[in-house]
């Protein structure tokens, strides 16, 4: 979780907005590029593998939506960034993996980066979405391999709801809320996992819950570094008054945030769960410590003066003399000796009993 | 707790604003639907089971305040939608339980979303308040079997106090200021468990209230995450500056607010208290059981260089031969040694009293 | 203190700004109502038992100040609220004690809600006391038995600096100097046990401060609660631009409000005070703990091996056989066996002193 | 410090702006009065023992500067109130040691009250700068025995820099500047001191360095609050716009302010220190105690066994039975015995270490 | 790090804008003097050992950049503050290391000092790097060694991208971008370290990492503080409107002010990092060390009631009295007891088990 928001290749002095070469760039996951074009009267749709499979959109009438799902060589970047007059830094954020969710505002496009939690075996990664939206043309790379945006283009292709009437700035509230609602099943995992974890420390005492509940609480404490940025992203987005955002989506961007609010509410209440839950394990690990420490402690202090007065007579004093331990040469003294322990082991117990000892 | 404010129904990809199917809908609360109809002259008031037995009020020109009270299937919510204008995702709220209180200010229409507390054995949980005020309508809707807004429907119906001559707006107030206060009672509960964990913390420390109190401070977390949005809320409807408020309501407006924004201060006040009561209860079991292993080590640490003498005098050393053990053949050593033993002990207790060992 | 803030009578539902019967009202304080009229020529003061004994004062041409002091009864309120125009709520947060600090702006007139803190016997309370002022008449209510007010009416009837000659405001300014400046000596109460407290800690251990620094910290937290809402009530008091604020009085208000903040600034530095105060002990008390554990594990470390040898000796091996314990047959081997133990506690000693363990 | 703010003289129901008899001051330090008188042309200097001295200044062409330095008879400060129209409560605060730094704005006149932190012999003190500037005379008042401003003479008499050139806002900012640069030597000597703490909580276990932190800390607090206060109120000053600061020297006031906040990162950073080196301390010497008690635990556990051993053949069955402890009647049974032991002692050694409990 | 930010020549008195004398100022780095001198066509660079090489730029139609490298005279500082008319307290600043980075906005000039952070031998240290920038030259001073600024200089030369195009708000905004990417391979030193702790207090518990992390979280605690203050100066001056900032590079500026906010959040993270390391590491030993003493206090508890009924047998009752130990008398008794023992043993030693002591 560290390096997160570590970016990979700042290295002072280098160029504002340059790009790596085609072959410095990651190939982890394979490039599918998913082209839609639709105006309210219908929906077409192809996938290319490669960027030069593309049509010419420049001179569509209908809105293009191309999205780039996988590694984007850079030099694609760069053709995009030429064709369309993209902004180099952005391109450039495009390229850097490991961005701060952020808005960029241009005269005639916007540009959002949002991050996508994933949880693979356990282990908290981002993938990085990012969106160019003009009137006519929205562009969005994520880099992961999962299709996360077959939902939205059933719903085109279907044709219900406002999303085929509406323009660019509908499609990319489509895109964000998409991207915020796969918050909601990850955090489920999270509270799935502490409501065991709560289970486990008031039943099963042996276990030690301490790594898990630092595992959880890093993941939690990066979510909630990167979300809080994602939400305060959006809440700029609904204010920033773009010509882009018509008045009738409004509500639906102000929805997304809400929605992105909410996602940083159960962050913290997790959080303070994961708190809660160290600190009730260690105050009810110590009592169960403390109560066993007592217990064996007692048995010793009851053992320790019963084995003083054995070793007593077990003194070689020469009884023959006078005043040297007639005890011994009493009949019957042992059994006496034998009850007169037993009655000081008992009543150790009893006063210690009373006490709150035991 | 951790649960709560986890929407049941958002599923990444799902169309804003769609409804569930009927089928699909909780039925945990019978439906009944509470039509109250009033102007300054008088009031009416009328029950249904069904939304079918509702007259056509889109023509009435007293206010109309239809209260469904209960889960209200996914279907009656469409209507109420096509039939009034109100916008899909307030009726998409009104369905998914779990919301942040909040408001939603439309031209014409306030929604304002409650949060009412509940507790039942001990466990809290949240019923939801929704409530659609316009100038001739409100709709309200709680998502619960009790019914809450008997004082508000009598108050009506007697004709006392302001409520049948100021308009919508004063509705709206009187139930919000009506699930506010309800916070009022359930916080007196808290307060009564936090008093007698503190009186049992000072008086029986063989108890253990740490998981108590971890519970009571998970509910209050929890109210405050809640209550907080709730009191907020109020304030930015106080500040909306809505055609719909009028001016002669807003102190009351502010007089709600400021009983949220007092709940709020008591929710931080118990927190606190919870704190503190654990740290106080950690610290006084920690001195209590300091003392208990100090005194059970002084027990030890007095007896075991006695046994050593002891052990000391039952060597089998031949004591017929010079130097070896010339004591044990002296007449009246063994009282002389008893003596010993106990200046021994007696000094070490004095000692370790004079220390504050004991 | 937990309970404070909490309201007497606040049920859900109840109409807002209802009065109580009389009957239901509490009588604890017997009512004293201390009129006073004047003007810069002169002054008047009279006390009665009973509002009905108290002429009419809507004709009057100086400024009359009406001070309630003790329990008034709500058909007291009730005739006051109907003969001035007072608002219903604010009429009703003067019956209802417990309320947070507030200030309510109306046209003609403006309404404050001071706490006054009192300690009797260690216990701390709250009194409030509010006020009305308009610019001929100011009402003043304190649910007390003290008269607090003696040293203003001094001040008037001597006629000595600003107070006969500025109006209404200056009158409530120096209500609130009054109360604001109660605090002061209150907060002295708390200096002086937390000094005795901290001299305690390093001079007598063997006292457990924890339930004193307990209680001090919960009345500290409690008295911050209410009087930062009195000094950002002051605060918005100067900033509130209210006609009846003359501008020259102005920096008398922004003097008690800084009064009011420095009240503030102490109680946090004692907060921080009692937590580095409990810090303290509980780090003091455990280092003690530490050494005197450590002190009598050594020395039951240092005579168990001791112990071990002396039963080594006190074996019964036929000693006419072989090899078997030949030193108990050997003259002086009591005495060089004696020597040998010393010896190896000694060793021991140096040993663990050198290594710091005691 | 507990104290520090509280004023001395703060009785409820005192006239604000009323000045104390002579007879009830404090004559700790004795009155000097230093006048300057200076223009670009030149400066004269004059010091006085007494007010009555001092000339005529109401027709003095030049800018007058008047320091007193100890404490001032309250019937000189009522003179100065009424010759050069000053506000009743600004004098009242002259008067009134331990005030919290602060600003007040009056149309013709800037008053400003500083706070000058001093360390005797370990001791945290504040000692009190007020100054009154106005466009032809600088009044400041320091309740303390040093010639504090002689750097600020000499630089006037001197007449290098702007100091003879600027007017009375550039004076009441070298004023400003030299008290706020006093911070930096008292800063140095706590860091001195932590460093000094820092190293010995490393290197010199023995010691116990919590009072030491804990007075180092209070002493930190106490600072930071009185000196957040007087950066807030140097920003307060930059920001005022009014008439006496000249825009040519309102870099030199920001860069006082920038000093002032410095003062408080430092004493931020030096708490911080506070609170690490404490817990550092805790940690290090719990894990040496725990160590401590785990060697001699081991100590003990290894002989407690041999013990039971040698206890064993020291019982005093009859051998000549049948099943007796026939060892005891083996020759060289002894020194087998004794090996046996050294082997279980060796091999719990070896088991303990390899478990990491040595 | 205690005394960064603590001013090397501060003392209270000294006059303002003064500069030291050049025999005072250290000369830890030799200077040298890096000349550039560009536009869209060209560049030219020259390096000089002493000021008086440097040709006269007054008259220059280029673009001048001036880039002092070591420590700086005071008197070549106070000749450069004649020539270019600089304000004297931003020369004292450039003077003066150890400055909170900080922007003073002039007329027609830009100075803004950072703060580079440097890592020798897990030593932190910062370097002050200090910019005048002005349309047509660019000054900049930083007092280090190392020579930071050749990758611009050769991005100048080589003529790529936009710098030889852009002005001096582009070069300054190079210098801005350069010092702040440099934070990004220190941060990466930190998160190795802490990643190898973690890795560590896993899996090697007998290391000590308090120190370790005590001395990380302080290095955190020092960058966290001055970098805040440079993100927070970047913010400054995007949003300062100065004529001198190109509304084409002003995206630039918010890149870099993005940057030092990403570090800002990395060092929270880390500081975060640092306290769950700690408490993780707290827990896992103090569990660890639970243990231990759980085992060795029950191998105590097991042997000494064996000890004991050793000692019982070793008594020297006269066994020929009756009643005197007749089981001394027994045949097959010692096996007998032997096998007693073994039984008690191993039913402590399950007992234990069960209660999940061992």
């Amino acid at each position: 979780m560290l390096r997160y928001l570590l970016p990979d290749n700042l290295r002072p002095g280098t160029r504002p907005g340059a790009l790596a070469h085609d072959s410095e760039a990651p190939r982890q996951h394979p490039l599918v590029i998913r082209h839609m074009s639709y105006d309210p009267a219908g929906a077409t749709e192809a996938d290319y593998q490669n960027f030069d499979q593309c049509p010419d959109i420049t001179a569509s009438t209908r809105l293009d939506w191309l999205h780039f799902q996988g590694d984007v060589p850079p030099s694609v970047l760069a053709r995009l960034r030429d064709s369309f007059g993209l902004h180099p830094l952005a391109v450039e954020d495009v390229q850097n993996l490991g961005q701060r969710p952020k808005l960029e505002i241009f005269d005639d496009c916007l540009f959002v980066t949002l991050a996508l939690p994933r949880r693979d075996a356990g282990n908290l990664r981002f993938e990085q979405v990012s969106v160019f939206a003009s009137p006519q043309l929205v562009l969005s790379f994520h880099a992961g391999s999962d299709d996360i945006t077959a939902p939205i283009r059933q719903r085109i292709q279907s044709g219900k709801g406002r999303i085929r009437h509406a323009g660019a700035d509908y499609l990319l509230y489509a895109l964000i809320d998409l991207i915020v609602d796969f918050d909601f099943p990850l955090l489920e995992t999270y509270a799935d996992e502490l409501d065991a974890l709560e289970e486990d420390i008031f039943t099963r005492p042996r276990q030690n819950p301490v790594s898990h509940i630092h595992h959880i609480k890093s993941d939690l404490i990066g979510l909630r570094k990167v979300l809080w940025h994602q939400a305060a992203m959006l809440g700029e987005l609904v204010r920033s008054e773009h010509p882009l955002l018509v008045a009738d989506n409004l509500p639906y961007y102000r929805d997304a945030e809400d929605h992105a609010r909410r996602v940083n509410d159960l962050l913290d209440g997790y959080r303070d769960a994961c708190s809660s839950l160290l600190d009730t394990h260690l105050s009810l690990s110590s009592a169960r410590l403390n109560d066993t420490m007592k217990v064996l402690t007692v048995i010793s202090t009851i053992f320790i003066p019963l084995s003083f007065v054995a070793g007593l007579y077990g003194m070689n004093f020469d009884t023959d003399l006078p005043g040297n331990m007639p005890e011994l040469s009493l009949p019957y003294a042992y059994p006496v000796l034998l009850g007169g322990m037993l009655t000081l082991a008992v009543g150790m117990l009893i006063l210690f009993r009373r006490r709150g000892w035991l």
